[in-house]
Formats: structure tokens, sequence, C-alpha cells
């Protein structure tokens, strides 16, 4: 979704650097974690981020982090190996934070974009239209937004329908707080005038801090140009504590859920439905209540994916069923029309076309053959408690129930496996396997012998 | 719920047809199924507009399909065996459309009903209003709601308290569009007036279609009466999209847990249980949260059905404990106090009165006597690659745990069957039935032969 | 949460006696449960009163019951052991029903608390405010709430900022039906005033009933002080039906959910995680979506819950992983680093730190020693149909996959289990255990002897 890319004509001969600040402390994250580390929809706010601005045409990437915040730059070159990772060593406002990045700044790209890793929702088209402000001639192009509530945010100050400067909440006059046009703190700058820009901006201020936003007025003192660009309220969520890290998450899953449906999936209750930004859903594709998609799941047409089920790095194939109760885990490939069942585990394993595992079995670094039927209770014993092995069934197989098949372990084309059985040895095609005692009665043992309550 | 008969004495004399508009394209689902077949609560949406007409006292239906779209009349006569199948074979609008039944209308029945198969959640309480209005003198009943936002939505006109006219919007002056009160689509006309005030319907419009609802301006034209029925906005919630499909899907749901709780069932968090039209919950029952009850489950009195439990065609006794993690499947019969815990499957199974099959066990076609205990682990094989058998286990049986019972197989009355069994042979009443390798101890092997991780 | 201790200075020092109404019929419940028995949050309402004003500081507490509810009385006395139950014979009104508690009044306490039990959220601090009131000099503190739309309930009357009196809807004159001030029910009065004032109610109203409501306007009119103080409507939700009762369910769990996230763990979908009142989760815990937490559970800092997870009675180590579609039953102890997978369920039962049971297993009554294996499928037999028996691994061992361990028994440090063995005895430490049929072969088998399907 933000990770497609969104950098129309107007941005593509230019080169851009997107600044990223993800050093904030987020105290009120009460958490061993940095901050942008916290994950929505199963990857780190500061790697959404990344991607958005990577989606939006930014050829380098400098990211702003903490002291000892080696694990937030770490992550920031897992989601884009070539940046940069900057540290502001002093806590001393926001532009002293951009400027963390000199370096960066000094090779004077077209465009600049200022991002915050705490703000993880923003879209690649969002940046790309601050970009696209700045490709018309603004020096700053700014992002607003109108929220319920303006109390607390800094507010963008118009004069005659021109941007002339942002004012935080603390600084502002009565007159001031009254406007509704809020900044959402991301920003565009012209490469050759951010320099300037920034190291223009004093800290004479209640707080003692330099402000990114004071590059406003700088600009528009100068008489440059200032455009406006405006998002949703939601978009431009800010991530301060948990309750904010759950609000993002909700609106990111109600933007995936939203373009699931658009694009041709039923989710019956879409609440109920959780998604990974990378959660590709074929056409007419059904998802039951209570599904959890993980990173990595692709379901293909017509499949469905029955309640309580939980996939993960898993491709399910055309006209497939899935659950309820099934978990599929990385690795797995479900091939057409197959059945996967309740209280089935899947792993690291190929069914072919039509195999059916209905119920409570696992199935791990296996492949089946097509149309191989794995009985209730079957194991594979993939692992010996030092190495994993491979389990191979064949084509047209039948695995009695309750069979625990002891890898490394072939069972061939048609072959049978009798209930109960345990298969430690390989069992040619179309033969038949039991590995299992005998079955014998002891008549009126349970007048004599069964435990009974005491009465 | 619709489905219960909703016809009073006014209209209990008076014999009724219903056409049912399912010749939509729906091309917002974007979708290989016709938009008259996608689901809420587990039912086509043209078989919730069925079930609600018959309920109201249609005693013929007509569905209007369009072209190549046998399998919608198929579902319609599903729902309704006597249901005439017409096809509009162009698309010239509602009135047209209409016409496309002009076989039925010929019959002249008292009221026609005009419903639409995008427009499930109607019930037989309104359908019953508007042929009321109809017995009471009208010549056409319209149905309006006021919806938050009325743009979009083709508005009722009245003069003088009186109906007058039914403006789409594209063809309303901004004084119409000022008006709240919108027009659902549904409407009834007498079934003496109705082939004429059809007929007079012209397609002097911009989009050159001809509008059912001016029907409405041709009966008030003529001084006839036109009656107006209200209803909920929730209630004429129209399904073009997969969005509008899980917005009607809520709505359903909304209704039949408020319906439930005022019968007397506790949800302890009625947003995550999901109920089919069908489903019957008694008196003091308790469904904890996250439960989903497909078609055709009863549930008696003081049962309990715990969280992330699923079930389909079951019934549940009384004081009966399903769950956590329970699946019951169609042909599930559960006698009063029966346990069936987590990740347990029955399928096609009778367990009688106190039973337990508390753990991870799979009932497939079985019948199991009263007071039996079934261990974890295990598993009816009713299946044998091509034929389903039964398994038969009497009274106060018990069932050791990960036994395999290899159907056909009967287990007698207070039988004892040893853990980890393959039962291939009937264990008579009594008697105690192992089947399994007896236990081998080789000391010291783990010292030297236990596979090792390399180091 | 509503159970911690919360009065403060202005009330230390005085004697408080609570009386709590729980002699409501409750018929809209259609419930044969007695209405303060219905439970939210996993305790029953009456209990929920019951702890906040124990938390409140009172050292005594009345409860009114109706005739024949010993039930509830019983409740009551486990809620607090010192409680005394008095009958409400007659249902003659809610100041008729706190002279039922007549005797524990003339003991004079400093304040009087009067609760209900069908009003199941209102906070220890705000029934210490109440009394701080008191304690400031009032005759009577009442609670006031201002509801979206107060139609139904009683209006808080002031006169020049005092509180003159409560007047019940149906009672009330056009202009006092326009206060949006209402009346939650609650009170305090001093214990030297109660008797006197509560006496002084007539019943010259419409229903013939004593309102306890006019307590206010008899001590306004005798000149005393009279104090508001005011909560939110969420708290003060007034159940009466099952709908109300889900809805105090929801205000409930959003609380607890609010402030686990502000403790420092991260809920994902926090809609979709149902707590207990005291249910425990450390710093940087995160839990997935849907996942239930019965009584008694404790997760320590840095563990993780997965989706579809249920736990009641649990205690989970640091950095632990439990789930998905993990069942922890009472008595459970995961130590660090445990690994609890999908399908698996632990009762009663001690595992190690880093013990793994990932899949398909169930381990009751069983003591797992550090960093052993369970297999997929492994079963601890720890009912015999009579008897409990505990199962006793030890250190590093392995279980193989589909294990019937038949309790008592104990498998020693190092032991290995093959897979599908049932092991009926002692295993010594470092042996190798292997109890399962020997795998035989019948080649050819399939072509002549498999069922088939008919063709």
């Amino acid at each position: 979704m933000s990770d497609a890319p969104r950098h129309g004509p107007e941005t593509q001969a230019r080169a851009c650097l997107a600044i990223i600040l993800a050093a904030g402390e987020g105290t009120r994250m009460r958490s061993d974690l940095a901050k942008p580390l916290h994950r929505i929809g199963g990857r780190p706010m500061v790697s959404h981020v990344i991607a958005a601005v990577l989606a939006a045409g930014a050829g380098r990437i400098a990211v702003v982090v903490g002291p000892d915040r080696e694990d937030v730059g770490a992550e920031a070159r897992r989601a884009a190996p070539g940046a940069s990772i900057h540290v502001q060593r002093e806590r001393l406002g926001t532009a002293h934070a951009v400027l963390a990045a000199r370096d960066a700044l000094a090779d004077a790209p077209d465009d600049v974009v200022v991002a915050f890793a705490d703000t993880p929702l923003v879209t690649a088209a969002t940046f790309d239209a601050l970009r696209a402000a700045l490709g018309r001639g603004a020096s700053v192009a700014v992002l607003g937004f109108e929220p319920a509530d303006p109390a607390g945010y800094g507010r963008i100050l118009t004069e005659a329908g021109r941007v002339v400067a942002i004012r935080e909440e603390k600084e502002a006059s009565a007159a001031e707080r009254a406007v509704g046009l809020c900044n959402a703190g991301l920003m565009a700058i012209r490469g050759d005038r951010a320099l300037a820009l920034l190291e223009s901006v004093g800290n004479a201020n209640g707080r003692g801090e330099y402000y990114l936003t004071d590059v406003v007025a700088a600009a528009a003192g100068a008489g440059e140009g200032v455009a406006l660009v405006t998002a949703s309220p939601d978009e431009v969520l800010g991530v301060n504590d948990r309750a904010q890290l759950a609000a993002a998450e909700a609106a990111l899953q109600a933007r995936l859920r939203r373009d699931d449906m658009r694009d041709g999936a039923t989710l019956i209750a879409p609440d109920t439905v959780f998604l990974s930004a990378d959660t590709r859903l074929g056409r007419d594709v059904v998802v039951e209540p209570n599904v959890v998609f993980g990173p990595g799941v692709v379901v293909e047409a017509r499949a469905t994916i029955r309640a309580f089920s939980h996939l993960e790095g898993a491709t399910v194939g055309e006209g497939a069923i899935v659950g309820p109760f099934a978990r599929l885990r990385p690795g797995t490939r479900l091939g057409p029309d197959v059945h996967v069942g309740n209280f089935v585990e899947v792993k690291n394993s190929t069914l072919e076309r039509g195999v059916k595992a209905n119920h409570l079995a696992y199935l791990g670094d296996a492949t089946v053959g097509a149309a191989t039927n794995v009985g209730a209770g079957t194991i594979t014993c993939n692992y010996d408690g030092a190495f994993k092995h491979r389990t191979t069934i064949g084509r047209d197989a039948f695995i009695g129930t309750n069979a625990s098949l002891v890898a490394p372990v072939t069972i061939g084309d048609r072959a049978y496996v009798g209930s109960g059985s345990v298969i430690t040895d390989d069992v040619p095609a179309e033969a038949l396997a039991i590995g299992r005692g005998r079955q014998v009665v002891k008549p009126g043992w349970a007048t004599t012998s069964r435990p009974r309550k005491p009465t």
C-alpha cells in the first residue's frame, strides 16, 4: 500500500533526500524498546516511514537517532540498506535534530523531505505531494490537517491565503489558537535552501528549543513561497504512548481492509481481520471473522480463509479452504483446492493440488503429493532434538489417523499407512504400511479392576 | 427473525405477488459471483429478501435476473420452490426490470410488492406495512428513510402532507435536494393498477431510463393515494460493493445479537459473536467472546459456549459446556451436561448426557453413550479413503488418551480402552482393550546415541 | 483497579458503613439467575460493588437482598466475609430498601454509603469522594452525571449553586426535565443523620414508593449541606437487561485495557483483548489480537501472548511465548523463555525455563524440567477414570511426537522417548524408551486391497 511507488511526473527528475527523525525518547511508551522500533502491522514504525519515502522517490535516506540507539539504526538499514545514520547527542529541538544530518544536507539534493518515525501512517502519495510543491517553486511545503480538537498542536498561520508561520501552541496567541488548521510536523524544503533556512532558526522561545517549524516563518519572511498540503487526521496520527500505538494500528488496519474489499475480497467482519502491509488477497477470496495475516501471505482467487485462522509466510492456492482453526506458518505452499482444516499446523511444507489435511495434524518440513489424504492426528516427526528432517509423501496416498511419520522418510504414491502407525522406514508406492501393537482384549476386566472413584 | 411470519389482519385476506429485482450487474463488487448471491449471515442476499416477503404473506414470487444468470434463479428457487424466474435482457431502468415479470403481473393479485435483492435487511414487518397501506386504499406505498447524508439518494417529495413524487438526485432541483426524506427503492402497488402505472412510465430523463419511482408521480397525478412507510437507515442498507456488504453484515449481526440478548442470553462481548439468522439460544445461555454460529445451531438453556468456538448444524443440550476452541460440525447432537473442550472436533455424532471429550479429539460419525469419558487425543478413524464408517461407544466407558478407534467398531458399556491403543475389533461391555507396543528401555542410550546439535 | 485502596486522608479516620442494595427483581434480564449475580469481567456485579466500597474504606458492609435470595447473600459473603445480609420483604422503594438494613444504621457510623449492585462500575475513588464531602461537613453527598440523553433519569436540582432536590423524571416539571445533570443513584449520608433522614421520606408520589432521593430535599429543607460529586456516564452505567450488561462489560474492558497500555503493555488490537479485573501484564508484554484472560493471570515482562490464546489462573515467565491457539488452564506456571505453541493445553503444570511444547499437546498435572522438548501430539494420560496422577519429566529430555505418558510416571533428565510410544513405566535419566509396534510393509497391497470409491 504505502509501499507502492507513488512519485509522479513532477518529482521523477528531482533528487530527494529524506531525513527521518527517530531520536525521540518515547518516555510515555514506558518501554525498554526504542519508540521507532515499536510495530504496527507487524513492522517497526521507522520502517513504515522509510518504505513510504522510498516509494515517494527518496534516493537517499538519513536517519537521526538518539545516543546509544544502534538498534534503531540497524533496523533502518534493514529497511534501506544505503541509509546513513546520524546521532543527535543532545535534544535541543526538531531543527537541531535535522541538522544532525548536516553531512547529508551538504550534498544539496533538489528536495529534502523531513519525516518522523513516530508518525508512521503518512503515505507515499503525501510525501510526493510535498515534493511536487517544491517542484512548482515553493521553498518549503508543510503538511496540515484539521483535527476534531486542535488543542496541543502547532497551528498553521496564513495571511491572504499564504502560509506565513507555524506557531507552537504554547507560543500562540488566543487568536492563533482559534485556528483549526494544524501542523502535522512533516515538511519538504528545497535542497539549495535547506541548510541556510535551518541555520537561521533560533531558540528564543519558552522551551529554549530550535523548532523545525520556524523554517516556515524564515522562508516566508524572505519572500519565498511556502506551500500547504493537507492530509486526513488519521494519516498523521502521532504515536507517543501505547494507546496511540493501538490507534495507529487500527487506522492502518482500516486502510488495509478497505483496500482489500475495494479490490474484490469479501471480509465478512472486517474489524476482526488483521492484515499485514504485504498481504495479498485475490479476487473473490472470502475471509471469515477472526483471521490474522502475518507478513508474507498470498491468497489466490476464490480461496476461503475460515474463522480463527492464523497465516504467516504462506501461499494459498486457488479455491483452497483453510480453517477454521488452521495455522499456516512460514514456508507453507498450498496448491489449488487444498483443504487444511481445524487444529492443523503446516510449516515449511508444500501440499499439492487437492491434498486434504482436515483435522488435528502437524505437517512440518514435508512435501505431500496431489490428492493425498492426511488423516486426523497425523504428525510429521521432523525434529530429533538436534536436526530437522523432511517427510516426502507421494500422490493419492492415504495416511491413517494418529500416524507418526518419523523423518527423514518417504511414502510412495498411492501408499496406505494404517491408523496409529509409527512409520520409521520408507514405504514404497502402492504398499500398505502398519506399525502398531496388536489388540488384546481382557473380558470382564472393568468389573474387577477398573479404577473407581471412592463412593 | 425476518423469517417469522409478519402479516397482520389487514393483509391476511389479500393475495400478494412479490417481484424481486435481482438483475443488477454489481460491477463494483469486482466479483465473478452475481451480486444477489453474495452472502450475509451465511445466506445469499436474494434469499434473505425472499424469506422476508414470504413471511409478509407473498403467495407468489417473481424474480427478475440478468441474462445468463441461471445461478441466481436456481438460488431463488431453493429459497422459494414456486418462484417464477424472469430475464431482463436489456438494462433500461427499474420500471423496465419490473415489467420483465409482466406475466406474473397479468394475474392481477391484490398487492404487488417490489423488492431489491441488494437491499437484504428489510424486514417482513416493513413489507407487511407497505401492503397494509394498500389495504387501506392507497394505490402505491413507498418506503422512506432519513439518512445522515442524503446525497445520492432519490428524494420523496410531499405537498400538503401527501407524497407527490420521488425525484432521483440527478434530476432534482436545489430545493428538492434539501429534502431529507429519501427513497429506499422498495414499493407496493395495487395489483389492479400496477401494469397501467408501470406502462405509463417514460424515459425522458438524463439517463434515458424507465424509473420505477415515476410510478409515484403517475399515481399522484391521477389523484390516487400514495402512502409513505418509513424505516431506519440500517434496515434499507443497499449493497453495491464489498464495504457495503460488510456494513449489511454488521447491521444484520447487530439485529440478531440484540434479539438474543433481549430473549435472555448473555453475550459477554456481543460484537465478537457471529450469528446466523436461524441461531437459537435458550434462556441463560452464556456466550463468551469470539464465537461463530453457522447455520442450524440450537443451544438449549443454561449451556455455555466458551471463547473461540465454532458451531454449525449442531444442537447443544441443557447445561452443556462447549469450548474454548471447540468445533461442532453438522450433525452434532450434544445431550445435557456434555463437555466438549479445547481442540476437539465433533461431526455427525451424538454424545449422550454427561459425556466428556475435553481435549484434542476428533469424533466423527460416532455415538457415545452417557457418562463416557473420551480421552485426550482420541480419534475416530471414520474414513478409509473411500467410505465413512460409524463408531459406537456405550455408556460409562473410558477411552484412553491417544486412542485410534478404527471404524466400523463398537465398544461396549463400561469398557476400558488403554492409552495409545489402536482398536480395530469390537470391545465387549466391561472389557479392557489394549492395542499398543510394549515399552522397551535402553539405559544410557542418550549418552552415546542421542542426536546432538553441532557445537 | 477498582480494588486498589482509594481512601484518602479525609476519610481514613472515619468509620464507614456501606449499604448495598441488591434486591431488584431484574425482570428484564429474563433470567433465572438473580441480577446481582450476573457477571462482568468474570465477577458477579454485587462483588464488584463490594470490592469498590471496601477499597474506599468501608469497614462494615450491609447487603439488602430480595426474599429467597440466599444465593446473593452467599456471594456477598464470599466477597466480604463479615457482611451482614438483610432481606427486603416488600418492594416499596429505594429508601425502604435501605431501611431494611436498619440494624446496621443503628450503630451510627460516621459515613453511610448507599450503593447499587446493578451499578457495578463505580470506582473506589468515587465512593471516597462522596465520603470526603461528608468529612467536609455535608449531611448528604449525591453523585451526578451528564448523559447524552437525560430522558428517564432523575434530575439533580440546584438553586444558587446548592443541591436542593432530586426529582424523578415522572414527577418532574418541564423546566426540571430540561436539566442535564442527572442522579446516578449512589449517595453518602452522615451516619448520625441517616436514620432520621430516611425515616422522614414519605410515599406521596405517583408510584406510592419511598424514594431514597427524597433524602436530598429533606436535608436541604433542614438547612443542611448537600454536596455534589460527579462521574462520567460510563462509570455509572446501570444494568437492567442483557444489552446493558454487555455495555457494562465493554466499559469495564475499556478501562482495564487503557490501564494496561498506560503501564507499558502493547495490545495490538485492544478491542479484541478480554481482561479480568486481576490480570497483571508486565512491562513490554505484547498481546496480539484475540486473547482472553480469565481470572488469576500474571504475565511477566517481555512475554508475548500470541493471537487466539486463552489463559486462566496461569503465570507466564519473562520472555515466554504463548500461542497462537494456546490454552493455559489454572495451575499453569511457565518459567522464563518457555514456548507453548498452537493447539497446546497446559493445566496444573509447571514448565521450567526454556521448555518447548509447540504443537498439539496436552500437559496436565505435570512438571517438566528446563530445556526439555515436548513433541507434537504428546499427551499426559493424567486421568484413569477415577483419579488424577502426576507426570514428572526431567531437564533437557526429549519426548517424541504422539507419545502417551501414562501417569503416574517419571522420565529422567536427558532421557529420550521415541515417537508414538506409550510410556507406562518410569524412564531413567539418559535412557531411550520406546513403546510401539514394529513397522510391517505389505508391497502392492493398495493395488488389490485398498478401499475404492465406486466408479
